[in-house]
């Protein structure tokens, strides 16, 4: 799944459909209408998000209706944020370094 | 930064070197080790964290020692927070579910 979800997301065009879904349901002509590539490259770039189960297909009628499925974004957040003490430890390294130079004006 | 640091990150072998980096700083044959696959095999996906900014490298000697940075990783984890409504929402639902069903419970 992290496989699938990382390639998809490692283009620009890929995560700007995918933040227009974070908007809502679009048909497939509303979402590409923004893009100023084909109707065609934006097809292939929904599938590669369908691969990946960041979008979801519904018919209704004649019409293909997309939604965003944020389940491997979360996976994807959960990984990322495994990795957080490596800044959080810095930024704790810099607050302990501000507090110290407070202190140091304080005795002057 | 975001594209390389998704594709960088959509490969399990490159994900793996990372995870090893995050224990502490290893050379290069230290780190090709316990993977099953060529150090020509591991220096390429090494070469591929690098470009994404997720590896450093140093020499020592005639060593080159790796180290993690972990700054791609925090805007990975930023970018797919930005989503983190969606399955909050969902969990509040769920939330919303139970404490409905305690006080059903508690009118029996």
């Amino acid at each position: 799944m992290l496989d699938a979800a990382f390639s998809a997301l490692s283009d620009p065009t890929r995560r700007a459909i995918v933040e227009r879904l974070a908007r809502g349901p679009r048909r497939v002509t509303e979402l590409a209408e923004p893009f100023e590539i084909s109707l065609a490259a934006v097809s292939k770039h929904i599938q590669v998000l369908e691969r990946a189960g960041l979008v979801k297909r519904k018919r209704e009628g004649r019409e293909h209706v997309l939604s965003l499925d944020a389940r491997p974004m979360r996976e994807v957040a959960r990984y990322a944020s495994k990795f957080e003490k490596f800044w959080t430890e810095r930024l704790d390294r810099f607050e302990a370094f501000v507090v110290a130079v407070e202190k140091e004006k304080e005795k002057k």
